[in-house]
């Protein structure tokens, strides 16, 4: 039997303790959005410092303005890589409470249609996911004494409050916290059964812009057509961003923009993804991207220009017969590849004032930050394909590279403050319910995923 | 003398009179949308009925569903023309309050420039106005001992509301308020010393709708730009509305819009209105309507299509990344000439649904009252040559015939409900402050708007 085959043993023998210690974690209600439970994100904290000691890391729980930093190191027989791995303990709300079928923090396992479930908040999202990798290095160090490479863990309590603290948390400690690679198990799988490694991260870029046409709300009795409607100017101007080929206008937009590559573009077109229902089960059925472009390039490759808000004018019930004075809209852009942030926003404000009539106005978001550039690690990587080497061993099914459609910024922090890029490797599935009642993670993504990283852990560092 | 002189020599005799009941009723503070005043609209309604009964008017004081209706009638020395005088005598809300110079009910002669000004609210609005006409027909009858026609005055105290009541009332009342000609006191003079008739008013649709795209707010990140946003949608629908000249694309809209007369226009192009100007005041420099139309033509004889308000997503701080399931627009459409309301909206309607895509979905306004049509008094009536020369002889200049681009609904309701056309004659300046604080009305506007009056009634007897 192989070291590797051995701690796999291991983890299947010790499943039982294993998920007794992530119950242990999901019954605390470490909900950091609500003040009132604070207390329960410092016990959580506390459960999972306590649990890197017991397995022998250099662990420590450290303060932070918002809620505190999980931090365990531990050396490897060899030097490097330096592996860290991120996950965060903190869990979302849990309103409405009484769509859950049960409490969502009295964590059960529930059997539907012949196949187990763990069902509680943070069961998913991330408790379950991060106990994957811990429970994997447990497996690790009591077969092998020790671990083939440094391992150091952060977890973080603000992940649901948007991070506030880990910018300055990173930058604080660059030293102690710099590694190789960051591995993250916050995402999930493309489909049940197949392996997935997410490699690309859209960026983002966000605008809020305001037209101001008269120097106050006008009547449109008195005023109507001669004055210039603020409302019809941005109208007029959010119209012209997209061509009737869902074409983003803005010059140089796309600087930055490639093609995907061919073997990637093949293996996307493997996924068992269905356009059509994944539009149906919205209630749509017409792609809104670039046309002629399959919906998943849409969605991992491409960028967009997406108005998340507008609003102008009297909104309550009945008529007004108002012009009013300034009109607002609230812009994103998912960025992808090289393309700057900066540039981004700079071509936009350009595009604007050059369709503004000669006498209205327009204010832009105040500040210099606006947003961060996409994430991509590099395909053909080593670390990329060693993780799918391992993967596909596990699950006995080719893993996957595909990309996401969102941004994860704490992985921009990593990237920004200590120059490492992220593997993310996740076993989620989509029906698990994440921010929602009745929160799920399958037994299975929970047994396979642990075992996942074993095998993971031992091949970055052969 | 004869006997219309002298009839303005007992106008002139008696101004300080004048003014003291003008300032009695001034006192009230009839402010109608607000249910506190409630006593004070009713105390208004009461002095007047008492007024006009005084006078020898056969008047009443008449419930509604709201603020009560003062009515009153007096015969003639002919049997016609029957004349039905409107005006109202609630006024609007005085906030904020610390901006009057003198308090509001307390009204006051104020000397600005040499010239006199009646100070209070509702000096313009509609009490100084109206009582124009009251005060004129006293000395009328303190002369004369009769009027030379029939007099109905109805005077409503919901107006600042929106006249809810009006349009029943002056249903159940078919036969007791119908008349020949209204007249109405509720307008102004295009510039200082220019006496001025209204003789069109345009008319106007209305119309909500929403744009649907996906059965739920989606995500950006997961959805952005594969999944269709109705915000979008929406932008480009109210963008296709006009084309780079400002005008309405939308088919069939101009169906019923006629030239401008010959007469008419040469009229207007005579008026002491600066373009420059009258957008300089509101922060603008660039007449928003029809192109190489002057902007008067743009405001009183074309109709509109005006964007009045717009929401959908996100509108609050920050940035939300959500692509919302729905976005709303809120508009208007200024009606002239024969314009149909109904049919405008079916165009408009029509117009939108062709650029809908094929999977988002449009809900419009509910019911079957889409608004009112455009208001004309036709150029060259009687009533209107009348007129014109009973104000050139009193304010020593000629006087013009203008458009008005708002909308005054009663006179609709007049229309509909008693067949009735309007002459709408007022001595307001675009100074007064009408709604603000510090509202106003020229002492000359007050004096000589008394007898103006008083010659209009003769002349339209004679």
């Amino acid at each position: 039997m192989s070291k590797t085959e051995a701690v796999l043993s291991a983890i299947d023998a010790g499943l039982d303790a294993s998920l007794a210690r992530l119950f242990e974690l999901l019954s605390i209600a470490s909900i950091s959005t609500d003040p009132a439970f604070k207390p329960e994100v410092e016990k959580a904290a506390a459960w999972l410092g306590k649990a890197l000691t017991d397995l022998g890391f250099d662990a420590s729980v450290r303060p932070t303005a918002g809620h505190p930093m999980v931090i365990g190191h531990m050396k490897g027989r060899k030097a490097s890589p330096h592996l860290v791995f991120y996950g965060h303990y903190d869990v979302q709300p849990v309103d409405p409470l009484d769509l859950w079928e049960t409490p969502p923090f009295e964590p059960q396992i529930k059997e539907v249609g012949g196949k187990k479930r763990i069902v509680a908040r943070g069961a998913a999202d991330d408790k379950g996911q991060l106990m994957t990798f811990i429970e994997a290095v447990r497996a690790t160090l009591a077969v092998e004494g020790s671990l083939p490479c440094p391992v150091t863990i952060v977890l973080e309590g603000e992940e649901e409050c948007g991070s506030p603290s880990l910018p300055a948390f990173l930058a604080d400690n660059k030293d102690e916290l710099k590694g190789d690679l960051i591995l993250v198990c916050d995402t999930g799988m493309v489909a049940e059964g197949v392996p997935t490694i997410t490699t690309a991260l859209r960026g983002m870029a966000r605008e809020e812009m305001t037209i101001i046409a008269a120097d106050r709300d006008l009547h449109s009795g008195m005023y109507g057509s001669a004055a210039a409607n603020p409302i019809r100017v941005l109208s007029r101007i959010l119209s012209a961003i997209h061509d009737d080929n869902n074409h983003v206008t803005i010059p140089g937009f796309y600087d930055g923009v490639a093609e995907v590559p061919a073997e990637l573009a093949a293996d996307w077109a493997g996924l068992p993804f269905d356009e059509k229902k994944f539009l149906g089960e919205i209630g749509l059925s017409v792609p809104a991207g670039e046309k002629d472009m399959p919906v998943l390039h849409q969605l991992w490759a491409r960028p967009t220009a997406e108005i998340n808000g507008i609003w102008g004018g009297y909104t309550g019930a009945g008529t007004k017969t108002v012009i009013p004075s300034e009109a607002h809209a609230k812009l994103t852009f998912r960025l992808v590849g090289q393309q700057d942030p900066n540039k981004v926003i700079d071509a936009f404000r350009a595009f604007v004032r050059e369709r503004l009539p000669a006498d209205c106005k327009v204010r832009f978001s105040e500040g210099d930050d606006h947003g961060s550039p996409a994430l991509e690690l590099p395909q053909g990587s080593e670390a990329i394909t060693r993780t799918k080497a391992a993967l596909t061993e596990e699950w006995g099914r080719k893993a996957v590279t595909v990309g996401s459609g969102g941004s994860i910024p704490i992985l921009g922090s990593f990237k920004r403050e200590l120059g490492m890029d992220s593997l993310m490797v996740g076993f989620g599935l989509d029906d698990d319910r994440v921010h929602s009642p009745n929160e799920k993670y399958d037994l299975t993504s929970f047994h396979k995923g642990t075992r996942s990283w074993a095998r993971i852990l031992a091949a970055l560092a052969e």
